[in-house]
């Protein structure tokens, strides 16, 4: 076991450690010119304040919780929610340090050379993406390190404790699969704040920046003398790179705990007849309730993503030794292609040196190949380079209402192939190795996450070097430069997005599978006329009705908290274009260039804003399966976990290619297609592309997270609830 | 049994009688000018044309589905396929006729007196509220008396059947619950045409009428220079009226044989292990195995829908005999009180005149208030006396994009308590009642479903009224009175819509619940660890991962659909729009107002248009189903149902409520708020409600039918599809 741990502990620091050096790699380089400085330094005081004012709120709901999780179970419990949650922060500042550091940097690079940008703009995104791996699995080996004796199999199997010392008040679980659901769950309620928060100040700014400025002013994108420019680039900091990084942590951690939980239960095999836990450990070729077994079933899901960080890393190497000049694109995709088949070899390497066969293997490919899949769908839909998006450009010269009512029929069309590759994925998996087969296909969905985060990041970085371009006044060919650069990013950013997707969708699955397993004793051992679960029955005629009830109030919160989010930026954006309104009011000489916009207030109040807003969808999204499974017992919150996964995972899917898709299409317009800038159609596609910003960029991220976290929690008081409804 | 098939025979009759006497009280009444009889001349031609184009596509799908089904079980199967799509057709022509003879007499009317004019326009309601539930009643007991050999306890049972002479190819079912379900699935056909053809219509001649009339050249809504104008007519006539019409004739054919078929299987005991089905017979008091209590429950829920129309009768005549002059909208609210009142009375006496207890009278009426409960949510997110809808219209200042955005933002929060209702009523209904409980909810909901009917589609006519007074150029004080006319009916119709969705919703979780006992053999009898099904038997193993799959791809199916809609919308509407503008061009008398412009050539091509493109979502609709069950078996198939049960009701609610909201707050902003009419806040109005308008009047209720059509076709052609899929 400290073989294992070890390994994946000093992977984990090798990561940290490029993210170091990747950071001081683009330190390096100059910033330029005075007023870029002061740009810069405006930016990256702003997604300053406003993630510590985030960490502040966090931290509050943090020690709270973790609180209760030390009062309800154990100490080590509210240990490791506090680690998950501290290296999900630690995340966030990790990436958005980086990426404030490198978009001035990437723009003084762009005045000399293109290769020179690109190398700052990925130097940026490869801090963040190694700073994400290796936390996540840095701060997972901590965890199994510091509660060793815990997940010992000597010691390990269900325990029974008195909740609160009240008499009859005993629940039963696995105290290991607690403590690492709580450090799961650590890194979840962060990340949701991270995406929340964050999404909704990048679209507020976003909105009122153009709203005010492009629609009322007809000033330019990124106009130095509007008072909203600058708090749009430090919410890309905060939305797209400190939400994102959070936002995959979170995923990979899921993944990789789902997968050791059901190997513990699988291990103490103590759960209904055990007919199918038998069956299903003869698939692996190996007895997990052997010793080795067991630790090796543990800790594969760690040597798996080990292996794709190292592969990853080589993938920077050949990125960075390229002799490429100009012509980038076919060198990023071929360093993701690299990463790829890396990581598939090692984790190869890994099965064949492991005591079973190739069954963890095989689920861990498909995951791989249907998160690819997955991503090429996206560009399918979201591209002008294909028909979908093109149609739409076209849509838009008939007006506003049918380009926005024709891009929520891309996006709704765009659902086809994701959930026939998810379902196909999901049974094939299963078939081979059960819910352990589907939780390795999760994981090797994630499994070279580090490069995912690293393109993904890049894109905002490239974009704010653009906005820095033009408010420093620079020639215009650096803008082009910059561009340029950010354009090349967009198709490995779409693979990206769709693996964010669905390795959701499957994370999720995962882990409401592990759920399943601890709580309802699992969804394949149900025994007639009563199911027996650790000493009690429960009445089989009201499972049906509560899973179907449950189902249909999960398929509603979903959209009540897309909801939430909406109405949240709007109203952020109101507040700001207020602000915006009066300083132009109050202080005519910013129109004429001749003062600076107050910058500072419209940072502070989008912030301010978004603070206040993210709280009530994190309440809503903590509070409802704590609700529904206090009271309506443990299959009502079965019903309503997958009730929401299947509503969330298709508007999720919907809401980020709808919103591409009108984003893109709006692009292809400006590009010269169908009258090309200030015709109808751009002005259609303008208002289309802003309906479509909240469903793209605050929804759908949010969407991700929300099945995530409601699983988690679900999973980690599972012990907590009744069987039945507290009524009945 | 031949008293219950009479007196519910003799109802359907008096219900029919009432449809006919009505459309004559309609057709008593003057038709008004030359030029009313010339427009209404256009409208009832319009409509016909486009409803017989229509009935000959359908005619060809229904003789060879019928045939499919003769061939592959009995004839009788045949025959009551053929009887439920005719029938339906029926009740959609019928309503047709009543509203397109109604219109243009009631704009006659108003000109003498308001109250003169609501009794016509509600005369043409009552005829298709009558005619829908006289028809179905009427074919159902038609069904039972031609087939009642078939239904008699002394003969049914589970047969076993050799498909198409195939050696191995058996299947067991019940032929009577055969029978009934092809009768419902001929029905659900047929509604599904009318709502898509017709939803398609009545929105691509609104949009194209809009787009060019309103924003390209300026004028007024109904002008008659508008080539559109008439087409935009027929619309609502084919779509609000005979859409409508059809579609709750199924809802009620649904829900009453889900109660039929449950409870044969009831009687026939015959599943798994027989445990759970004498428990749940213990609850009704009565042993259904006895023959008198078995002829009770099956046709029990006959004599509730018998007393629920006679009911509404009474309430006819009370409206009818009211003393009120221009205050309608309370006696509007009194008769529907009346009604539902009543309806509650009569069932107690049928209980208590029954052998059972009164668990099926308890699960009715919690039907009835969830029905109404729903309703009232609706009527608050949509109406403008409410602050959703009137802070929508106040967001409406911010423009197009914001106003969209809000106006999504409140349509997915009012998915908030219809659900939790739906989930309420499911658990408690199955608590007090089980599955048999659930389908006596869904009854009750629809049990005086034709005072529903008639008050929706009273909408309309009044709506086309309007439009008439305008085309012919009549005074403006008949169109005041005409608009009131219409407003008033606008809080029962959003009691209506609540009904519908509500309804749809628990007709076909009651027809899934039908499914899954004919075809699971019981979600509550299944064993560990493989589950005995008529002999077969199925590892357990595949089926979470089966059951799931399928929920991801049917939550994906009704996006599918959704987007094929909206598609064909614009596609047909873009149409229009060329031949509009052709019009205007070659012949600029019609601007001037010196010819009458091509009104019949418009409504020929969105005919044919809305034709063509309904053929793609129907076949989906119907294909899906088979595919699933067919490839992958019964239990990815029941994952499939419930997956896009979920997905279905919570989008459904939220277009309907959206769309509603979006055109509310635009009507509100006419009024003369934030602006008035031709304001900016307008222009974002009229956006907005184009965007809406697909929504609310083509997604929302095509996906009502989608899911009970979903229903029925699996459940009509369970017995066909293998336990696990064929690759397995």
């Amino acid at each position: 076991m400290g073989v294992f741990v070890g390994v994946a502990g000093l992977v984990a620091m090798a990561a940290v450690l490029w993210a170091a050096y990747s950071t001081w790699s683009v330190v390096r380089h100059s910033q330029g010119t005075d007023r870029m400085k002061e740009i810069q330094h405006y930016i990256r005081d702003g997604a300053y304040a406003f993630m510590l004012e985030e960490a502040r709120v966090m931290a509050i709901s943090m020690l709270i919780v973790g609180g209760v999780l030390g009062i309800l179970f154990y100490w080590e419990v509210m240990v490791a929610f506090w680690i998950g949650s501290i290296l999900s922060m630690a995340a966030g500042f990790v990436g958005m340090n980086a990426a404030t550091l490198a978009n001035g940097r990437t723009t003084e690079a762009a005045r000399s050379s293109f290769k020179k940008a690109l190398n700052v703009a990925f130097s940026g995104g490869t801090a963040m993406g190694m700073g994400v791996a290796g936390l996540a699995l840095g701060g997972l080996a901590l965890v199994i390190w510091l509660f060793r004796g815990d997940f010992a199999p000597e010691t390990i199997g269900i325990e029974t404790k008195t909740i609160l010392g009240i008499p009859g008040a005993d629940v039963n679980f696995i105290k290991a699969a607690i403590i690492v659901s709580a450090y799961s769950a650590g890194a979840s309620l962060v990340a949701l704040f991270d995406r929340v928060g964050g999404g909704i100040y990048t679209k507020a700014a976003d909105m009122a920046a153009d709203m005010v400025g492009k629609v009322e002013l007809q000033l330019p994108e990124d106009d130095p003398r509007n008072p909203a420019t600058i708090a749009d680039n430090v919410g890309d900091n905060v939305g797209d790179v400190g939400g994102l990084g959070a936002d995959l942590l979170e995923s990979f951690i899921a993944s990789i705990i789902s997968v050791a939980i059901i190997g513990m239960y699988l291990y103490v095999g103590d759960i209904g007849e055990g007919e199918g836990i038998r069956q299903l450990i003869a698939r692996y070729g190996v007895d997990i309730q052997e010793i080795t077994s067991y630790w090796w079933m543990l800790l594969m899901p760690m040597l798996y993503v080990s292996g794709g960080i190292v592969s990853t890393l080589i993938a920077f190497a050949y990125i960075r030794l390229s002799r490429a000049q100009e012509n980038m694109q076919p060198v990023l995709m071929n360093g993701t292609r690299i990463a790829a088949v890396l990581t598939v070899g090692l984790a190869a390497l890994t099965t064949w040196l492991s005591p079973t066969n190739f069954v963890p293997f095989w689920c861990m490919l498909l995951g791989v190949a249907s998160g690819i899949g997955i991503g090429f769908v996206s560009e399918y839909f979201t591209s002008s380079s294909y028909k979908p998006t093109q149609q739409l450009a076209e849509s838009y010269q008939s007006g506003a209402a049918v380009g926005v009512t024709e891009g929520m029929a891309v996006g709704m069309m765009s659902s086809l192939w994701p959930c026939l590759i998810i379902g196909a994925a999901m049974v094939i998996t299963y078939q081979v190795g059960g819910l352990l087969g589907t939780a390795f296909g999760a994981l090797g969905m994630l499994s070279f996450v580090g490069m995912t985060v690293s393109v993904d990041s890049y894109g905002p970085i490239a974009d704010n070097a653009s906005g820095i371009a033009t408010m420093s006044e620079l020639d215009p060919s650096v803008r082009e430069r910059t561009d340029a650069l950010d354009a090349i990013g967009n198709t490995t950013a779409a693979i990206g997005k769709g693996f964010a997707i669905g390795s959701a969708a499957f994370a999720a699955l995962a882990l409401i599978a592990a759920y399943l397993w601890s709580a309802v004793g699992a969804a394949v051992d149900v025994t007639v006329p009563n199911i027996p679960l650790i000493g009690r029955t429960v009445d089989h005629h009201e499972v049906g009705s509560l899973v179907l009830a449950g189902m249909i109030v999960g398929g509603m919160v979903t959209y009540v908290f897309s909801s939430l989010l909406i109405r949240s930026v709007s109203r952020t954006a109101n507040l700001m274009v207020q602000e915006i309104r009066r300083q132009f009011r109050e202080n005519p000489d910013i129109m004429e260039g001749k003062t600076t916009p107050d910058y500072k207030r419209c940072i502070t109040i989008t912030a301010s804003g978004a603070t206040r807003q993210m709280v009530k969808p994190s309440a809503l999204a903590l509070g409802t399966p704590l609700v529904v499974g206090l009271i309506f017992g443990r299959f009502a919150l079965a019903g309503f976990l997958v009730g929401a996964l299947i509503s969330a995972v298709v508007l999720a899917i919907y809401c980020a290619n709808a919103g591409g898709a009108m984003d893109n299409a709006k692009k292809y317009v400006e590009e010269g297609h169908f009258g090309g800038k200030n015709s109808e159609a751009h002005a259609a596609g303008v208002t289309a592309d802003t309906v479509g910003d909240p469903l793209k960029d605050t929804v759908g991220p949010s969407l991700d997270i929300l099945i995530k976290l409601m699983s988690v929690v679900s999973l980690l008081f599972a012990s907590l609830f009744p069987l039945s409804p507290f009524f009945m």
